[in-house]
């Protein structure tokens, strides 16, 4: 393998089952798929042993669905790690604050970390932009991703979609490459046939 | 003073020349009295000898115009820095990144962060996401800070007016309490006189 060869890793944020508790986080998302994608490109790296890292969020808040022992806390079935695979824990939105993400990329030689995973507004866009900033090439798959429904402070509700897009347009060329899962797997497969 | 009063600190961020180059950052920005509202914290920090802190981005790309020794590198002459006040320079999106702010902070027990400049979707939203998950109490200032026009992966132009609202609606609670420049003063000024 060429030394200067680009080093790939996935990154599969908070798909946790509390995620599912839409009316705490906002009412409505979209992107019913990203699990699915998410599940797609995770066979494509457990099948040609690449690298992927789960992230699991701890929140803080006992009234959070993502406070550790309750059932929204584990990671979803379609995506639930095998016990020999690594899960970081993180109790702020960004993967790479508290936890040894750096460290361990950094370790294992990553140089493009492609992220998936939940929520793009949230955790999804803070992980992105620290990943870009800390000197990463990063990809972000955006039919592996979603967003919810937020309230502007001017009070007016901005749907899912729309948060989803705007998110992802400000991460675009900025911090990330944004593709889908389809051609990203195309790409890959190219490489690791 | 009570010593577990919470200390404030205003944080001025890329109010630099520069980004007056419309066509290199998308074509058209909103909120043209950002740096009007930003002069007007900066007065009031001034004026009531509260910690105050200049971020100048310095790219590392030669075609930007923030790039060092280009006029665009300056901060604009409205909220220009004075000889003896704090610059921190920075070449990525976040000022906690590759810079001694979180230090700086930390050593003059600052608690909560004021956070306003340019841009919204850019280096605001990244340095109020880091300030936040680090542990600051942070707020952004709405009409202290502006957006430009986005494309989005799907070829759809998002207006700055939307990239702004979108990125405060996913920042609003999450991360920051979203204020504006005339409520913040008043609130300032109770504690402040």
């Amino acid at each position: 393998m060429d030394k200067n060869e680009n080093k790939i890793a996935l990154l599969l944020v908070d798909i946790q089952q509390g995620l599912d508790e839409l009316e705490f986080y906002g009412g409505n998302r979209n992107n019913p798929n990203a699990e699915v994608n998410c599940r797609k490109l995770l066979d494509f790296f457990r099948e040609h042993k690449l690298p992927f890292f789960f992230v699991q969020h701890c929140s803080t808040n006992p009234a959070s669905p993502l406070f550790p022992n309750k059932k929204g806390h584990q990671i979803k079935e379609i995506v639930a790690p095998a016990t020999d695979e690594v899960v970081i824990q993180k109790n702020v939105n960004s993967a790479f604050i508290g936890t040894h993400l750096q460290n361990k990329l950094e370790q294992a030689g990553i140089t493009n970390l492609i992220i998936v995973g939940l929520t793009t507004e949230h955790c999804i866009s803070s992980t992105v932009r620290m990943s870009a900033n800390l000197g990463f090439s990063t990809t972000v798959v955006s039919d592996a991703t979603a967003a919810f429904d937020k309230i502007g402070p001017d009070g007016v509700k901005y749907e899912a979609e729309i948060i989803h897009m705007t998110t992802l347009a400000s991460l675009q060329h900025e911090f990330a490459i944004v593709t889908d899962t389809g051609s990203l797997i195309k790409e890959l497969a190219l490489k690791h046939p």
